[in-house]
């Protein structure tokens, strides 16, 4: 099949159209050290938005010809594109949002080179270093706004849900919208995508022209989960754990819709910090919500959470379900105590300092083999280690679910292997069997071939 | 049944914060000749928005109680509401966009009253100056924007439409949107509500964020037809002449939708104008257009218009069925050559001066039985006079369906009854029957009673 | 001599370009009842800006070409003028501020004609009458504005200035600025040019983009004190006395600068309203102040107040010599307790509804010499009517100076007589004497023939 | 004496106002190595502005108390300051302008330090890596702005010259506001602060409100040049051949009044960059300027050009004496004429890359006694290379003049010791004594003592 195609030149939105020679240079440098794969594969899939398919592999392959360069004119620099998915375009012309994250490529690739990666001032071996680091890009991404006060919901849950689910995360979005609430996201579609739709017809009716979108991606999910244009504030961290982290640190609640394995991630993630011993006074609404038709979906992920990290760890979350307007109220409510805490506490609005990140949940986990079969997952450990290597274990899964390496390592080797706990090793075994179930590995349309294998 | 209701006081939005003391006291003058009861009942419907009723009369009963005033303070006037509706409040504070319909009937009902109906240079019996009447309503609620390209598209279309007829209307919406359209609806629900919702969301995806949905209303429909908060610009015209005026003066285009008599009412007065020999020279893009499921409903208006006005009549419109972005393609092409017609005549862009509209067609049309029954429906006479009488009969209807007037004569004195040419008659019975058979009289809920008699 | 002239089209600034064809007609309409001499004669005036010229009918003679009219186009209207004095562009290009000013004169008389003169509800013999056509005007060319705190210094002063003079009005002026203070002044040159040039500098170095210049002009003095185009709100109020009530209704205190008979009249006004019983609990700042070389002009003036009205009148100004800071710290403190005033009593910000003006301070003075004769200047009277009647002496004289009219009326029928109680009279010629020495009467240049006798 | 001073807490502007912990804590780090002595000295300088003082050593003994720290808030940052002097405020509250200039202060000194110092792919042994550093600190500061046209007038001049000079510059900034034209300077007095104010007006005329007035200043001089608050785009670069290649990189004409040697070291500094054979093609609009009285002064200069680097280097510049109007007219035809050399060249607006600047003029010259008697100040050298040694002298006389180093080094050292050619020392010996003879070296009030002495 031909996928067709658009070439055009387009001009930079927002600030980062200045560019120095040297800048450019690099991106352009198709050798190894140069950044050139990393800045195509990206603009690729920024300019597939909209598009049915979550495999980056078949991304890169469907458009082989699609090539980007840059252009110094006298108003600063021009996008040359070639062989572009023509779904960005209307009538031959970029949608602007999409233009705009393009530039926001172009702008966090460039950064995350000059001031993360050849700063010898920062230490990315020590937490502090990490948390710097995401503060940086942050901060350069201009996503830290000190005037502003409490109010952005992280939005989780899955980019292949059923269409009442996607209703539900619209509705939801509506009701936030309507409460001057703003969103934040892993910016792909689904339950990333309605809530900021919901949110935009919230916003409208209470006339907020500023409102924020915001979405953080990572170079190797970008190509499975394509920003919606919607998305105002995109920004790409350098990898989940990165991603992760800006999400926790940048969002002052998160609400939790139906999602498969890298909702299971993040909620993994996000509990493990929190049942952190110095995270105990931390206020940080945690909703789990979804239509009525995922009632047994949540009932399911409460009893893992219970059978897995125990009942202390049920305290940081509450579920509601099929109640947009109460999840709205709630997180409204809970975000207001997060403003009284930072405010007791001198801690910025903008980026929660106090919050303490184990470095077990920064430092990147490459998902091989390996170290998949290595990951200790029995209960014979605190709860929020034990959070840690579950995160780790849906990672993987994530990564040869959808993301162009893991894809090409499980077709070499075949699955992952997990093992552990014979107890808990069965939890995990029937959380995954019920989101092959209920479709939430991957975008329907063909049978889902597991990327691992519980060894119980 | 009680009817939950909120006490409060707001502030202005927008500018016409600034009332003389003489203005106040006008306003809440109860008596015959004050304007307190244009004014509550005005504020009344817009309050109501988001209600499953289009009847003027029950609204008006549901809540007995609600009460509004003026208050004069430092910073300008506030508004005291009691008893208002609480769907117009979120947690208690009300819907911004509804705060802003507010002062926009505060803003027209004193603006009539002292530019309009008590100027004495302005001779409302002559059709410049009922034009130049619609022209300073207009111009006074800032609806005239002079450094604006052409890009306002009027949709019009049923208050009371199926679900995937509905969405249609925001697919339509969003691909307008997405090509920097702007929307100008009759501003209740229905077809009225969804393209702007639509467009709200193709704005946002091209950062378009001084996007323009204008509403246009008038006393007696706005309780049956309660603007929807995505609005942002409502102007309330005296009545429906003035109101259809507006549309045909400030668009530059025009989309029908599937609808009802109001939609029928809406397009005769269209067609009457666009045929009128001084108009044969002017571009004026016209579309109707619904989904698959409304093929046959658009066939059968094309016949109807076919059987009474002659097939030159259906030179002026095109029928585009299930294809949004064709639509909007062909809905900018046309506009376009607006833009180039008025450039060359040096013609507002923002107010259609070179159209001729006929006196017939901007005289107020009382609906009583009497007129209603003397309306001169046969085919002997100009196409565009036909029209005229035409539209009088379903602008009857639409009264005797859901304005609060109309209701009461029709329940004092039975429908009103319509006589003309055997063929033409036969005609208009089989389209209103067909309305009544596809629930396009009234919102659904209870079996629809004629509020007229064909005499065939 | 001839004056270099310009021909040239413009484009409208801010928001009247939006006129409809019957408004075109009547500002073009040159027989008696039209609008065209007005129109011409104002918007000359406008153009004159910088000149060194207060003699109206002399303007009118160095332009006996210039014309101008209104062309309507697809953005607007545009003006086309012809023979308009070269002083107000800059390389051929008119400056904006004077584009400005053009359009601020279109559109107030405009509607000083539509909704004064031929609004039927105005009764303009009344006091409250007269008061609401000076809201209407205001409010028309968006002066009251609702959200603003007090802050609006009206300064008062000579056209024709000493140097030192006119650089201490600047340094007033930029004390104001620095406290953001905005100014409001009668827009010409001298003591009305310096404290908007002076605030212009303060604001810059507090970043205060949004400030306001306000003037206030009549036709009748426009010519003489043509607008200084810092002056970013102009309003062309109908007659002085309208003017006048515009600058004690819109201002919160009020800074009297040396002058010539004009700031006389303006300080007699003002004193006979302050003094009136019914605003005896209202706080008004009013500061007299120059540099040290006006130390005596203002103990002079101290004088005749004591000697005319009384010591009571000297409670409600205070003189404070040579202390730019100083005037400024004062007015601020004043202008607060205005505010706490207003808000105690529910008074608006933008419009002093509470201050009592006497009818015999709003009704037109026609200068005539039967008029001028017929003046009450004796003591024996309440202070503020006789206040009344010395404020329309000095308006006369300024009529015999500086207005086409007056001047023509002076070289048909000579000077005014102007009778009285001696005593009185005594003064007056002695104030009048000094302001002769001192120049004050016009610009310097030649040797100043008195438009007046005082009957000794 | 005691001056008086201020301690307040004071809230950021603009957009750095988000630092990290680490960010922090260097600049409040008082060891050697930390930031602390440098933000200090630069913060106090800041807050000098409007002195009458331009002895860096000074101004660091008068407040000795003085002392700033950084508070970290829910908000962002905030200032605390001790000892402030009193004259950066009104009433008790800092001047706003000032306060953005704190802030513009703090962005670079860590800027600089962050991504200039410590980024190890900036080579500043390399021209074009002092280049890249000169963009990376000016689009940092956010002075890069790609949008604009070309209209950015760099003004140089004395911070110390007579009433009528400073006033004929207010008068040129005048005429370029009018013109649409920016200014940028060195942001102290004098010369620098005379074009601003000028500008202002004219902005203000042109109702332009986004003007642009850039200050360029570094460590060593802010503390004798105190920024004036007009300036809204301070930039601290690290040192004067950044900042002057900041100038000549971001300026698009250059407009020279009467100064001292600080004019004579920019002036020599731009011929000397001009000159290169590689900028021979560049149109590079320089134009000498002040009123009649300085026509001998620009006679004399024009000679020392002429007996120095030769009559070729008299093409480089025009001068007009006291005629402001022509001035402007003259520059803006100048930078018309770099538009159109950018655009063909695919240059950029912002910043001109295509100026071939020597090492010679890049690298940081130390003005030691030893470095001051090396400088090769003979004719036997190619033009454009003599004139960096002539700039490099006159660098070290205003260091010995004004700065706190030179000062000391002075006091210690004794004065300077120049030699050279005979021919070419009996030239420089007459302009420095000229310079001194007018009152150009230091601000008046005390007699001059040279820190120099030219070996005949």
């Amino acid at each position: 099949m031909i996928y067709p195609t658009v070439d055009t030149q387009i001009s930079p939105e927002g600030h980062l159209e200045v560019l120095s020679k040297a800048e450019v240079n690099k991106l352009l440098d198709r050798s190894r050290s140069g950044m050139y794969q990393l800045f195509r594969n990206c603009s690729l899939a920024v300019l597939n938005c909209g598009s049915d398919m979550d495999d980056g592999k078949v991304l890169l392959q469907r458009y082989p010809a699609f090539d980007i360069s840059i252009i110094l004119r006298e108003r600063g620099i021009k996008l040359e594109v070639r062989g572009a998915p023509a779904s960005a375009f209307v009538d031959g012309k970029m949608i602007r949002g999409i233009r705009e994250h393009l530039f926001a490529v172009l702008r966090d690739i460039i950064y995350v080179d000059e001031a993360i990666e050849h700063n010898a001032s920062l230490d990315l071996s020590s937490s502090e270093g990490i948390t710097d680091a995401v503060f940086h890009i942050l901060r350069n991404a201009q996503v830290l706004r000190p005037l502003l006060s409490p109010n952005m919901v992280v939005c989780w849950g899955g980019h292949s849900i059923a269409r009442n689910e996607y209703n539900y995360t619209k509705t939801v979005g509506y009701e936030l919208g309507l409460r001057g609430l703003d969103i934040c996201t892993g910016c792909g579609p689904g339950a990333m995508k309605g809530p900021m739709k919901g949110a935009t017809i919230g916003h409208s009716k209470q006339r907020i022209h500023n409102s924020r979108y915001i979405g953080f991606s990572e170079p190797g999910i970008i190509a499975a989960e394509s920003p919606n244009p919607i998305c105002n504030e995109l920004v790409i961290l350098p990898d989940i754990e990165k991603r992760l982290e800006a999400f926790v640190r940048a969002g002052h609640g998160i609400i939790i819709f139906p999602g498969g394995p890298g909702t299971a991630e993040e909620f993994l993630y996000l509990l493990g910090i929190l049942m952190h011993p110095a995270n105990a006074e931390m206020p940080f609404p945690v909703i789990l919500t979804g239509p009525e038709s995922a009632r047994e979906y949540f009932a399911q992920i409460d009893r893992f959470i219970a059978d897995t990290l125990g009942v202390a760890a049920q305290a940081h979350y509450q579920i509601i379900v099929d109640d947009a307007g109460q999840v709205a109220q709630a997180m409204d409510a809970g975000i207001k105590k997060v403003r009284e805490f930072r405010k007791a506490h001198g801690d910025a609005y903008y980026f929660n300092w106090l919050l303490k990140i184990d470095q077990e949940f920064q430092q990147p986990f490459a998902p091989t083999h390996e170290n998949m079969r290595a990951l200790r997952l029995h209960k014979n450990q605190e709860p929020h280690l034990l959070a840690a290597h579950l995160r780790r274990a849906f990672s993987g899964i994530v990564a040869g679910n959808v993301k162009a390496d893991g894809i090409q390592a499980i077709e070499e080797h075949g699955p992952f292997e997990l093992q552990g706990d014979a107890e808990l090793m069965k939890s995990m075994d029937a959380l995954l069997t019920s989101f092959v179930e209920q479709h939430r590995m991957k975008l329907p349309g063909k049978a889902y071939a597991p990327c691992y294998r519980v060894l119980l």
